[in-house]
């Protein structure tokens, strides 16, 4: 079938979010540095490129961010309700984070907020940066913390830049099941809101 | 070399932003929807998968969508002053946005606000999207108006739903330079901000 043959869409396909990571794996830092470089091709407003990156491979600097985002998650944990709780249970969420500690590396991604578009334009380059390390054979997630202040002062981030994410890098400690995707015809409209896709526009 | 091996690395380099596209170019339907299932696959906040997007091919929607833009970026351009000034000048950036009109499809991409980070997650999809949209062999542009209701007027979008961004596609109608990016070393720091990649750390 034709559309099996954009690479994209394999490696999107492909990628999923994992929170179980091996502990004590090695990774080859040009690994990270290629799926970096990938990200920094991403195209920003006024090519003003606000990404920044900090690969963090130090185990007491990752304890230290372990610690800072379980103590921010535990009010939203304690609040949350219905619905969504169940969600979280349902997939093992909690407020504990070891992802943060068992990942052999992390990276967190910073925008600059002087910059046109900051976090728009960082969050493509997330994205290719995401998609390069699944190309690369390793896995992710895109984890923002509820309160970024504590983790941007144990990495020494000057007030200008917003943590956009950490993204934990490692092998799964166990398989999962990616998350259920909408169908095209559920998120694609032809010219106009609620003009469904079908099968004569194809 | 191994980097060149990395194949998200590979079409992130190749890929422009071109402002200029050939008219009257016909584009396989099937060619944008492959590049939109990739972008359905991107992770996102709760995996409330925020992201719409809305296919264009209609000539008038594309004409009264380029005056919309034209009508709100005037007074933008009008006001924008010293570097970024000159900046668009150098690349030809003007209220003008014929891209609107001369690209044989246009994507207009919405976010649904009611998701838990909807930006984010869209932003991921978007790039998602226009990388996929390289691997077919098209050119595109991520393009947000400066006002965006009377585009919203225009698609019959609610209100709940934001537009992230306008993605002309097609065939560049002539070539250009990609816009130089950062090094590496510019913009990736090892465990603490600051800390310079050297080559000791590779």
């Amino acid at each position: 079938m034709k559309k099996r043959e954009n690479i994209v869409l394999m490696l999107a396909r492909r990628r999923k979010s994992i929170r179980e990571y091996r502990r004590d794996e090695d990774i080859p830092i040009e690994k990270i540095l290629t799926a970096i470089e990938a990200a920094l091709e991403a195209p920003s407003g006024r090519n003003c490129q606000p990404w920044r990156f900090i690969i963090i491979r130090d185990k007491g600097l990752k304890r230290r961010i372990r610690e800072a985002c379980e103590e921010a998650e535990k009010p939203f944990h304690q609040r949350v309700k219905g619905e969504f709780k169940k969600w979280l249970q349902d997939r093992g969420i909690t407020w504990r984070k070891p992802f943060l500690e068992d990942a052999p590396i992390l990276i967190a991604v910073y925008s600059d907020t002087e910059c046109p578009y900051p976090s728009q334009s960082t969050w493509i380059a997330i994205a290719y940066l995401i998609l390069a390390i699944e190309a690369e054979g390793l896995a992710s997630l895109t984890y923002t913390p509820s309160k970024t202040s504590k983790v941007n002062e144990i990495l020494g981030v000057p007030n200008r830049y917003r943590l956009e994410t950490i993204i934990p890098v490692g092998y799964p400690s166990r398989d999962k099941r990616k998350e259920h995707r909408a169908a095209l015809e559920e998120r694609v409209f032809i010219d106009r809101w609620g003009n469904r896709l079908d099968i004569t526009v194809k």
